[in-house]
């Protein structure tokens, strides 16, 4: 079988490596150039000597048409937002497709993503045709999608662990809130105070009250699956920890709800979706460390619903579902290299 | 000046060693004797290390008698629930005041007590004038009480998080989600497979939801302070840390609120109140690590209230503030050996 | 291809659920049987909630002909020593082959065993032809074997660390120092003070000084190699990780050593060995976290040799080189699962 | 009694954040001006919120009349070497006597500071009379100094690991090797990558192998012990935890040595050294946490010494210690603040 050729814009952060240690491992994929801004020359495994004697290239400088010449057909973009929009365009331009893990073609409506990242649209052309990269709800259109818009680490939490209910119409769409706490490699690899480990070693703190930036994310997914407005409360927090994300979710219910009806309710929702697993003892964001499985599990508290998701922010949150999203673009089983 | 004889009971746990740690600084107290039901005769330096050349006293049994002859005037509880109500009658009877870490004096109505500890209360009598042992609000009674019911660890974030808004009648009460984080340290020194390192380091997990027993003890001081019946939903998590925990609380409002105006009726509230610090930057637990201090900052969100409240679970939510009590009892600088 | 039926012995420690990861992406292996004498029957994934949907086979009772009779031709030992010589002799008899994960076959001679574990051997019929399994040096009979020894985490350190020196007659003999570190995954899964959180987290500290168990496995291993005795100096120390161990290892060299000609004969050593990395900036556990890779590290200080050695303890140290000797015994390409 | 004004130099990092923390507590000191350099005019509480309604002083150009003029008799150097040794002669000349908690007055060869700090020494008028802060050895100097150069953080482990030993002449002096753990904070408050927590945490590396410039800092002193030149081997590493040493100090006994003589050497060694605890037990980093003790242990491992040694890095290593010297330098027990 032929692989598919694969590229990885740039190769210094922490998406670029754990893509990297999935790739190896898939049968349909070979990566045969990473990019890098800084370092063009150095092997990806002198930044990352994880990947020692696992994946030596030497990075190199972004170069479309050099990734055309090479029969690159998916590129993964693995750059810092506002970069993205600047590096995407002429690939897609050459026909390559794109998954794009920044957060740059997200948010359908450029005027929210000015709102939100304090920064201009460049590139609302392809924003236009964007496929967010949900692959649970959107799988159809990710299939056949030109550029991917991955999903955020926080958001995947959120839009997975409240879809059943607001689909079935089973909450007050203004009550909700999203506790969320997440590892440090969320934060991302340039080193920074709040980063810095005897900073946020031993500490749990909260940051972007009411500012955090994958709020409208989160939004305007639930919004789609609600059919209606959805708002939200969503306060992130820094644990003490590399990585995993836990989201524990709150809302209001329109009517008293069963916690068994609902619980199966979720598993219809998720049945025949291989990632998501509903569960009924409470998840730990170690039992999803290193794999691509969000775990959920709803509850009733006085009255109230709650449920709580747990996943790895690096590869469910981020790596993982973009291979999710890779498999089912290039025609592979979901599961290929994930499992 | 004499200093006030004091003892503990049951010096095995972490909040025994804390209140060593503390009570070797203070100018007026000193501990003659350290109880322990398994390890009569091993100083107390044998069984934590840290106090080495510090505090050699050996561990006794438990003799009431004896603790009277030797002059003990106060005595720090540190068994237990259940244990506690069995050990503290006899002192109480024999003139010695209590400070109780357990859980045992806390909640006044017996029944509430049967619910949510699935034991039969055995000293109503004692319970009956038991104070609850937080000082930012029941510095009076405290003064003068034979026995203190020194508050839990969460509850102490929460209803000191709280207490402005509900004595001032802006929060809808029965909207009030707590959801709190706390190191390892709280569940306690007895080796478990729930904090066997391997097992919760690296991990965040939701436990206890909907029944853990510090919702009571919440709901009753509140209602106190609001004269009218709160009922909360409180969600608490481990975060791979040994201390410190991290309360996220969310109400809704009566009416509109203003974020600068509830700032200053937070200020007001705790003028004076050496140990609460409200705070304008959002908390981290480790701001207040090994120290007595609880960190308050408020915020509104989208039209709800948030209170962020951090301390240190084994000081400040036990063993510091059991000093603090100590301190009001007998007539020292609220501030002694704490600060 | 027909897989080979495999059982794994002792389902709920850390062993068998990282061995339990890479069989099920192993092409070759079928897991068809965990045993576990105090939880028959419980679900392998209730254990152990990170294989949910991944493996979700009950546990069950030790029965040799049953396993037999289910076609299995290897079986993973991971019972804790002691009980390992007294399941794994009927499996033998029965033609089954074996890779036990304790220590029960591992040094050759029964009164060394008695010596450092204080008990007797049972089984010294089957220790006779035991293979110790540390491929990089004893493939050939790794291969044959009905029965192999699968090495201590600690020791593959310190023997691939030192056996280029040894091998090429560099080094006093008497002078080797290994200083190790090790993640506290290292002590098992069973609850006890010194791994619990509290105790643990935030600290380092010495063990079994003098005394620890590996001492006699890496000296029997390195005199193997050497041809002649060698004794060593073997301090483990425990860290505040989950998984990892690092050693520094000190030696003496008989003559003046060049540090460049060392690397390039670390280098030709492990040429063709693929999970041994000989690098030449300093390791650090976490480029081998999760991975079968064993870095390597030589360096001349002030006439001294030093090497340094890191793993992670439960793949490379324990499951995965479990799998490794696997591949060797029935004949899958050896990286084969552990790329 | 008149509290002794003090300064601190360099108010952003650790040391300083620690000093303070002591020194609040300290009954005969009161620190009238923190300095910074790049943050002039902001409080120190702001800085380091641990500190906020304990010490909110506004931080402040550096100026020596000024620090005179308000009646400062102390200053405590925490600004990183090189910068030390241009603000500290001004101070010295206005008769301010001077804690310097740098490297730059501790080697007492220009030379050698210049081998290994890569950097001219421009102060050797106060190099020559600058005394090593190292108050179990160097007591009486200490209490007359003008200037002392307070130890480093690993050769405190060392040094007095060591100098039972090399006083009494029992050990060769070129056999010598220090294997040495440290917690992260020992690398200052400056973010880089290798202290980003996602790098750091869960890892364990060495470090400066052969040149780690605390190496000349530990021969110089055990060389004086000794009466003799001594060589040593110093492997300096890298732990995932905030704070704390843990030293292995491996040497060749001259002649056979019983361990019970060499535990009764050490405590008469250390007999009225109130900071200097030598157990029988062995040592963990987390029972000197906090606290201003060296614990140490002394064991015979196959006719090998082993000398444990742990601490706290910021307080026995660097800012207790500072303390401690203070105490000794003004007069005041030495156990002041500190016990």
């Amino acid at each position: 079988m032929n692989r598919v050729k694969c590229a990885i814009l740039g190769g210094s952060g922490y998406t670029a490596v754990e893509l990297l240690k999935i790739l190896i491992r898939h049968p349909g994929a070979e990566v045969v150039a990473v990019t890098s801004r800084q370092d063009p020359g150095k092997p990806v495994s002198a930044e990352h000597p994880v990947l020692l004697n696992r994946f030596d290239l030497p990075m190199e400088n972004f170069d479309p048409a050099g990734l055309k010449a090479k029969g690159v057909e998916c590129v993964f973009g693995c750059l810092p937002h506002g970069a993205s929009m600047e590096s995407i365009p002429p690939l897609l331009e050459l026909g390559i497709r794109v998954v794009d893990l920044s957060a740059d073609y997200r948010l359908k409506d450029a005027a929210i993503y000015q709102q939100w990242y304090k920064e201009t649209h460049h590139d609302t052309a392809n924003l236009a045709h964007a496929v967010y990269g949900l692959p649970e709800l959107f799988a159809d259109s990710i299939r056949t999608a030109k550029l991917v818009a991955n999903p955020g680490c926080y958001p995947q939490t959120a839009i997975l662990g409240l879809a059943p209910l607001v689909r079935a119409n089973l909450i007050e769409l203004d009550t909700i809130i999203i506790d969320s706490k997440s590892g440090i490699s969320g934060g991302g690899r340039t080193p920074k105070l709040s980063f810095h480990y005897p900073e946020c070693n031993e500490s749990v703190s909260a940051y972007g009250i009411g500012s955090h930036r994958h709020t409208p994310e989160i939004e305007q997914a639930l919004t789609i699956v609600a059919g209606a407005p959805v708002s939200v409360i969503f306060t992130p927090h820094l644990m003490p920890m590399d990585r995993g994300i836990f989201s524990t979710i709150y809302a209001t219910p329109k009517l008293p709800l069963d916690e068994g009806r609902l619980v199966k309710l979720y598993r219809e929702f998720y049945r025949g979706k291989p990632f998501v697993r509903v569960r009924e003892s409470l998840p730990a964001t170690k039992d999803t460390a290193h794999t691509n499985y969000l775990d959920l599990c709803v509850k009733m508290v006085r009255g109230r619903v709650l449920v709580l998701a747990a996943e790895d922010n690096l590869v469910r949150g981020a790596s993982g579902v973009a291979v999710q999203n890779f498999n089912l673009m290039f025609g592979f089983e979901e599961t290929t290299a994930l499992a």
